[in-house]
């Protein structure tokens, strides 16, 4: 965990006003029904320590306690103020805070950018920021936390307690996950709404929770990021658990979140990619993101993939086991020692295999037994225990005896989730196991998917981690702004073949050999210096589709051919466009056939420049099988993204051809992403498509090269 | 619904077992913990109005009621048994029974084929059918209905009552889900434990239960069937919605699944299509078979894909837009005249679009206007109605005007679903919804999924339903199976490439021409009947791969070229295996390049010969994208076929190719189906590989074929 003095600038403020040591209600009110009200009830009632001042510019008491009439007026420092007068009142009431030396601003008020009026956001963070006053909101909920007493929101209590802190960019969730924490025992300690997010953001928070000696897990309920890249980084310095469920993932709810939010929501492929990067687990729905949450926020994470099952009922061992398979966690045999060890306690019928079945026999006593034999077993690196209500069992027994199995094995390390499948009894069991630390779900495909995001959280850590160091590139960056510079001067947004080849040469991208021939006898004596076979390409910034034009002529082996070609292309590019502004004729190297990949780059929204990949063919055309990651990416996540798309198994040597040089492939990925990253503010999208991978030892080609400007820079 | 009279002969004696109007229960007992002691309280227990029996050797009374010796004692009539003594007893009991005229065996007792004693099993199965008495299990939970106060089982209670009547192969759920029922509201009538399915299995209940005036939706837990047949069977008479989990669908669970129950457990591929064809609905896991089962019992089907999502708070908004997206039921905007009749119950801030966000601000009678608005316009199929709750409102006051909107609006045949996401105050306004009939859940994308399933309904029911005429095919069987004889004659279990296309030939399907020639001037002579180019290909029971042996000569294109490849084909063939068994070689058609695609069939072991069909190349190679459906395969669902895998797009014509021949395919596949279904006794496995499919009005060709006969013939 860094030290204080290590700390980012970002979280400046953000302990008073995330953990205020006193509180002044700006608009508190004495009538009930009024947000004024409830918030000033709420933090009372909760059992705040420090010191509240009620603002109120008419009342002399509200609430029975003293009021003021402005924050001037308070005798005492004021870490944090909850405001909720008027969206127009705001600026006014930040300058006063300022003044007062307030650290953070609460700012439940609606009325901005939600509803068209960023100006009026802009304009209070502006006031605010003069004094180095933070700004959470506006248009939030409030903040709430177990540990501090405080319920500073108009959510009606605080959440059933526990580890779990969670960051909301939905208001409206907030208050009903708050109710529904006490209906699902899932404990939180801090419910954080974050709104239009007009200064702290959900990274802000992220680093700071991390930093929380209250909380153990981190829950984010994501619509849409404007810098995803600082999540990426909070992500990546996290010490804790980042659990995220990203909203508006279809094109429908995309738009839906963005009419919502004001937040322009990114490609669901690059959040997914950018979550995998940052080391934040995912959550599929909003169940999910509770289940994930809980055991993320109880339970160590899974140091290998031998989970183990154990189960009084055979059927609910079946469901588990098909998904364990669905959440990539295949159940294997157990080893024939611990095999022999649970026979032990099971009928004959039973099976020791994975599922354990201990039978509907099953007791106490077996569970206890069976329980301490796999957590203690050096096999099994997760244990997932499942409980079939049965007449002759008591579920609180059972779950007794699971705790006490877990405690007496001395094992901590290993995690375990529970599933009791049954009634009200079940209801209460789990319940109990929960308070004791031990996540415990209704159905055995919850306790299985829990488990999934212990395994997930250990496997993404240690890719998110990995630093392998980078080639100095500092020299191609000026190289590139230089060509780039160069075209722009010219007014053009796209960069010709050639140019585009020479910014991925600065960056010791393999590029086939190109130079441009503005006559016949300079394409002569360039295809004599590069070598037969060559291909001969029109260059015109007027002419797009090079093919379509007559424009392309392929595998020229001679001077003559290059001569003929020449002359065909030109008069082929005249008869198709008659004013087209043609540069010359670009003579290029001649590839070998090799497997064709695609490589690219799109600025996304809120990621920036990303990285893409992609197997060229009917995987690309027909299924859109390409994988994304934010740039630039090391040699280690290159490598991760050529085991996707089914691009491992092609790349390794389907049909029985030879394996791929898929090393140097890494390398130029890593390459290409340091280029488009280093030029994001320049470059709009690019492509090497096609690229040719050739066997191992031989490495690849960029045969075609592509950059698209912004049409501004930065 | 068919008449008694139609009924068919498997419903015999379900009556009198399912709904008994007198119970005797045989091995009764007056000792506390034992089944015979818990079975008989239940029974009572329950209210059970019938008489009821215990049967016990020693005891002249048992837990206050008069007891019997033998079942033969009892003076009045008996309809059902239930069973609980040992399982070497049984046999004798099935007999007394039977004696006795009792009609239907419940038979609980456990030591059967589960511990490998079919043998035992098959007696008591006999021992009753001299009789024709019915046996449920053995090695059950028991039967429990609602509506019949009979809780014939050890489960400890009936379950919450309700329409949806469940049928399950895991005894460990029933009585899980018995008590589950409590905690989730979910209202079931009957559940049947249906054990080793010794004599009724799950087909039967299902017809039966379609008949039951308490059951609106039949709800299965299947780990393998033996005659999937009987179940699709049963599935398309059905009136009623019909909803199953597979459990055991990964590798690995069908072993465990195999080890648990002793049924074969088929493909998942298979039982996913057998259920489609059967009209019968899928779940994913244990809740959605809950979830799916309420709506099916209480909501009409969706009668088209215009799905309308209201809500108070546009974060649950977009995650229900995505989970439609993930469903198939993308959202589309809602028609102008209802938004703008929607925009009069919401601010300005509030989207009419769909998800309608009514805001935060809604309170009850915003929501009475929206719900009545949306389900009265003809546009809207279903409505997905989303409560947060909000400091502001009260869910029951909520919950009670969405139910009087829905009884105002006078709308029946739309389906409507609800989540409130909130605490204990939503979850109890839940259970007043769900008693009142509405479907509700505690997160959007299970009132997003539940409506999907009334959607799937809607839609497998009128596939499952269609029956175009077939061709008569019945000269062709016969054919087919004397080239069959034929081969067995010879000790051949595979057919050679030449009797494998006569067998297609017969049934229509558009083979290459190929002949035998079994010297060269034969060769030539065939040749040159059939047309220039021609191919030639070794035939030989010893050499499988053909190419392999230098065995395959292509694109010959006159008498010397056969002659050549004719003297080459032997010598290769006769270098690669000096002693093989070479009938000739086979003279073929050779044809035009096409667009390559498989056709197939293999033999499941739950429901016999299946219809393959999938892509050539990559997609099958890599992806092993294939699609199953059980055969035979009408010209509706062969069509279906050629939708799926991406099929439907490639075979329209990619990279601006021309649409393919689709309804020649379709009629290849309806035929090919026929065939392996006809001759399932005799055929393991077949394929036509490849088979090329050209342009439309060109047809299809298949160039090569294969089949491969069962060990021994049925």
């Amino acid at each position: 965990m860094p030290s204080n003095n290590e700390r980012s600038s970002s979280l400046l403020g953000l302990d008073e006003l995330l953990r205020p040591r006193s509180l002044a209600v700006i608009g508190a009110s004495d009538t009930p029904g009024k947000v004024g009200y409830t918030v000033l009830r709420n933090i009372v009632a909760s059992g705040y320590k420090g010191p509240v001042y009620p603002i109120n510019p008419k009342d002399p008491e509200v609430q029975g306690l003293k009021a003021y009439r402005s924050v001037l007026d308070v005798p005492g420092d004021v870490d944090a103020a909850v405001i909720v007068v008027p969206a127009r009142l705001c600026v006014e009431v930040a300058d006063e805070c300022g003044r007062k030396g307030v650290k953070g601003l609460i700012i439940i008020s609606s009325g901005f950018s939600e509803v068209g009026r960023k100006d009026l956001e802009d304009e209070v963070v502006r006031a605010a920021g003069k004094y180095g006053t933070r700004v959470l909101g506006p248009n939030i909920v409030g903040v709430l936390s177990n540990s501090d007493h405080m319920n500073a929101s108009f959510a009606p209590f605080l959440p059933f307690p526990g580890k779990v802190s969670m960051v909301s960019q939905s208001g409206a969730l907030v208050v009903a996950i708050d109710a529904a924490t006490y209906v699902r025992n899932v404990g939180f300690d801090k419910l954080i709404s974050i709104g239009n997010m007009a200064d702290v953001d959900i990274a802000d928070c992220v680093e700071w929770l991390d930093a929380d000696p209250n909380t153990t897990c981190i829950s984010l309920y994501i619509e849409g990021l404007k810098d995803g890249r600082r999540l990426i980084e909070a992500g990546l310095r996290a010490t804790k658990p980042i659990v995220a469920l990203k909203a508006g993932v279809s094109a429908h709810g995309a738009a839906a979140a963005a009419s919502h939010t004001g937040s322009l929501a990114g490609a669901a492929a690059v959040y997914e990619a950018a979550f995998e990067q940052a080391g934040i687990v995912q959550a599929a729905d909003l169940n999910n993101l509770f289940d994930r949450s809980l055991a993320l926020s109880l339970q160590p994470p899974m140091r290998g993939e031998n989970l183990l099952v154990l189960t009084n009922g055979g059927g609910v061992g079946v469901l588990a086991t098909d998904s364990a398979e669905r959440v990539g966690l295949p159940l294997k045999f157990a080893p024939a020692d611990l095999q022999a060890e649970l026979r032990k306690s099971m009928p004959e019928f039973g099976s020791a295999k994975n599922p354990v079945d201990l039978t509907g026999m099953a007791g106490a006593d077996w569970y206890y037994g069976s329980v301490k034999a796999c957590l203690t077993h050096p096999w099994v690196d997760g244990l997932v225990i499942l409980y079939c209500e049965t007449s002759l069992t008591v579920p609180m027994e059972i779950a007794g005896t699971i705790h006490r199995a877990i405690v007496d094995s001395g094992v901590k390390d290993k995690p375990v989730t529970i599933a009791f499948i049954g009634g009200e009894q079940s209801a209460k069991a789990m319940k109990g196991l929960m308070e004791n630390g031990l996540p415990a779900y209704d159905v055995p495909d919850k306790a299985v998917n829990a488990m999934a995001a212990l395994n997930e959280y250990a496997h993404i850590r240690t890719l998110a981690r990995d630093e392998s160091p980078a080639d100095d590139l500092g020299a191609a960056e000026a190289a590139a702004r230089e060509i780039i510079r160069s075209a722009r001067a010219y007014g053009r947004l796209s960069l010709t073949e050639i140019e585009a080849k020479q910014v991925f040469a600065a960056y010791g991208l393999p590029v086939t050999k190109t130079a441009l021939a503005r006559w016949e006898d300079e394409a002569v004596a360039l295809a004599a210096g590069m070598g037969f076979p060559v291909v001969l390409k029109v260059v015109s910034p007027d002419i797009l589709h090079k093919s379509d034009a007559g424009g392309v002529k392929v595998n020229i082996r001679d001077e003559t051919g290059v001569r003929d070609a020449f002359r065909i292309i030109m008069k082929n590019a005249r008869a198709f466009k008659a004013d087209a502004d043609i540069l010359g004729i670009a003579v290029q190297e001649m590839a070998p056939a090799g497997l064709e990949v695609i490589l690219g780059s799109i600025n996304d929204s809120s990621f920036g420049p990303t990285m893409m990949f992609g197997l060229g063919g009917i995987l690309v055309e027909l299924l859109r099988h390409v994988t994304f990651r934010v740039a630039p990416v090391n040699r280690v996540l290159a490598k991760i993204m050529l085991e996707k798309i089914h691009a491992a198994r092609i790349t390794e040597g389907l049909r029985g051809e030879a394996p791929r040089d898929r090393e140097a492939l890494a390398g130029v990925i890593e390459r290409y992403s340091r280029m488009v990253a280093d030029l994001g503010d320049e470059v709009a999208e690019s492509d090497a498509n096609p690229t040719l991978l050739y066997e191992v030892g031989k490495g690849v080609k960029i045969v075609d090269a592509r950059i698209i400007l912004k049409k501004t820079s930065g």
